[in-house]
């Protein structure tokens, strides 16, 4: 039988004994298939796979066609930055708290991922961020982000103003701690702790949600994936500010900084085994009700 | 030089004085122009033009290129409801309170009438919610929403048990007061006071509100406007429900029916004077921040 | 050893086997211990003691020195509406849903019991609201409640007019589905699914809570237990109105009208078996954190 | 006619020239009254008045029976932190934006002042809260606040992790990016961009808001103003946290540290000229809706 992929990156978070011990049976897993398989080197170090091939995360997006992803949600982001503009699938194992995105479970993952080999699974695309600060007019840093992009001061529980625009329209101006910018994917995330709504991944949309608003009449505002959101900093801010990326990039913001938001170019691709629910995933995560009957 | 529309209806808010003096300017003006104008019969009675055709309104929808509301968004619904399944487009002169979707000034309607009637104009097309209820897989009733249609118990704050289900997948079930499903253009009414999201025009997706969950983690949802969705109404309500559409047309619910929520086959394509910015009218209604230079 | 309490009342869910059970088990033991037991007329129908003291409500709020309400918390909200002008304690046995009032457990009531006999238990006050409905100055009506009063239309998702005093100085006026006024034991019920925050019972409070309100600036406001708040219900509603207490007693309120909510002058008197921690009730009912360590 | 205040002392926005303006009118009018004026030294330097007498803050606590505070709320909260300990009323003059706590208008005080002196006035207590940081059972700092006290990791938008006590009894565990403890006066300040209650100024109490909590249950949570409330850093946290006082003062915390938080033992004392309405306040600072008749 074919496989529906034939080379296979091993990515993980580092120096965790139960991502480590799921990266060795997926790679001998995967070896006893006559796959090829490349491991992220950063993982590479604490598995002691002397023959085994490695390559830096980019080598790793530009050789494969699948990337195994074995962690949380957080090191899932921190690939899918990186992997998005490649022509690679996604999966990911489960070796964290909450897994939105990483849906098999590192006891069981054999079953599902012959499935996934064998061509049986289904795609999901998720479209990212794209995130450019503009000094002068001149591009002074970019960034992509695959939950949402956090406008904010470089100090906590600091007001800050801006002027937002959609497609070079004007929308509001703002007096608050700052405002999230999130994909559908982030909307069970950091936005959604700040009261913004939950948006399913296949909706082509993005989502702005005000924190801590100076006007009680601020909202969550949700506006087409497709939109240029420009956020003018006002050149009165008394602080410095930030962007930061899925909480973990962080890019400096001056007063009177432009900063666009677009789709990236290329989404990333997730891989889920048959079966796969989001519904069943939001219901687990967020404890909502099961059937009445 | 020709005209973009060449048969006109008008329509208004029923026994309202300044209405009715606008539907009389605007009819004059019309017919001036050797444009063919119809009046809608419960308007037409109160106006004291005997010479003047008049319809009902759905004559008047198959007759008409372009029909003409004066009133507030109350009308602008009730003829959209009614009007969304005929080839016309619809134009907003507001004679009430809020004006969301009415945006000429009764008093100065003329320049930017000539300006659509010379094909310099905008049209927007807004999705309406179908909504059809079943009982033990037979159709029972059926009608359709320009903002949103309400599922809730014919009693105040009662608490009402049903599933949600997108596409025939199942996504909740709730305890709670009742659930708002609402298009874009509802979305800066009746769902917003309930908590709920604004979602631009454009945007082809609806959102469902839990009005009162008994769950703290119930929020917000956002699906796709071409979500097919299911409220399986438990057969344990010990009270009767219904559904409110636009918080005019009511259909009774009885524990165990099937509400259907879809698209609307056909949109409303609502015109607009050229420099209509629907964020403009957005922070105008919501005391939203203005430009900060 | 003395009792602290001599005659004791039984009072339950009517028509509920369980709870039938619990009050034969409760009969039984209290008799054995030579105390004075009398039976709520409505439950005693169905438990066939021959022998047994019957009485109603107000008799038995009179008699005794204890109520044992076996049931879920409408049941005790039911019996303490009543309960609260008489010189009477309250203890609840929980055989129904949620449980933040009633806080033994039918299967295992006779330790908590027997500690609370004895003397060995903790009262907490709560306070009961007081609705008056004044129409021209002259009482109209009147009743209690020991969780919220709310004011609403007489129909679903219909907005009324109205406006707040508190102590006979204007608050706010309001456009909204309505207004839910709040003791701290009604903060964890229809106020919290409102958006409404969490009193603690010892806090001498009310909270006011709109309901879809039409501003976006509304919000919950928290004023003290002896204000004397007036809703003074605007004349140009078009519907009728209802003051609805704990969801069980409904008032009719007129356009025009008057309401007057204050402090019950008598507290009910709630006893818990030692060790009872409301905190702990509260994390348990809303799923929140336990300890860290 | 003898005067209410013999002894007063004048603060302000340091180098404003409006303040300015009116602490000289301030100063000529009352010097003619034949009061005893003291000038706060950091407002001195920019008044050129040779023959003023200038004392610092403390000094000026002590001596004084009256401070008029000149500026906006953020001069009146720096004030009262240290006024708050002496034997002082408080008046303010609001030369800022907002002007929740400083009510005479800075060209028209003198009618208003008039009366005051007179004694002709209504004084409101307002509490404050006093924190204090415990490291290994040792108190490490402290301040007080008249607003509120947040706590939150020392980044933005960083999740941390701590437990809540009331009197000592365990309330909840919360991951979040912060708590915001409240008094009532902070109520309407940042508490109120975060989703907390309004809570009038009579009341004792205080209130706790989540920030940005990762539980979806959490919600604000009100406590009698007398309570011990503690704050158990986890030893887990990566991040070093604060305690940030009105959004001025910055104490450090640890991974570990107990923070309490109690009733400063002395109010701060608000004096107003007749005829002052906190609600009047309120609705003009919300927009809230007038009388409807």
């Amino acid at each position: 039988m074919s496989n529906a992929f034939t080379t296979i990156g091993l990515i993980g978070k580092p120096h965790h004994a139960g991502a480590n011990q799921t990266l060795l049976s997926l790679y001998h897993f995967l070896q006893a298939k006559g796959l090829t398989v490349y491991i992220e080197q950063r993982v590479a170090e604490s598995l002691d796979l002397p023959h085994a091939q490695i390559l830096d995360l980019v080598d790793l997006g530009e050789k494969c066609d699948l990337a195994i992803v074995v962690g949380g949600d957080g090191n899932m982001l921190g690939a899918a930055r990186v992997l998005a503009r490649f022509d690679i699938a996604v999966l990911g194992v489960n070796r964290g708290n909450l897994g939105f995105l990483t849906d098999l479970a590192p006891e069981n993952f054999e079953q599902p991922l012959n499935d996934v080999l064998a061509g049986n699974f289904v795609i999901e695309k998720r479209n990212l961020l794209e995130i450019t600060v503009h000094r002068h007019g001149v591009l002074k840093s970019s960034n992509s982000a695959v939950n949402e992009a956090v406008l904010h001061a470089d100090k906590v529980a600091h007001m800050i103003e801006f002027e937002a625009y959609i497609n070079d329209e004007f929308v509001f101006s703002q007096r608050s701690d700052g405002l999230i910018v999130s994909t559908p994917t982030g909307s069970t995330a950091y936005s959604l702790s700040g009261g913004g709504p939950i948006l399913t991944p296949d909706l082509d949309a993005v989502s702005l949600v005000p924190m801590f608003p100076h006007t009680l009449s601020s909202r969550p505002l949700v506006v087409s994936g497709s939109s240029e959101i420009r956020l003018k900093v006002a050149s009165t801010n008394d602080a410095h500010l930030q962007i930061s990326c899925d909480s973990h990039v962080i890019l400096a913001v001056m007063p009177g900084d432009d900063i666009y938001i677009r789709k990236h170019p290329t989404p990333l691709r997730l891989v889920h085994p048959p079966g796969y629910s989001y519904f069943h995933v939001l219901r687990n995560k967020l404890g909502w009700g099961s059937k009445l009957y």
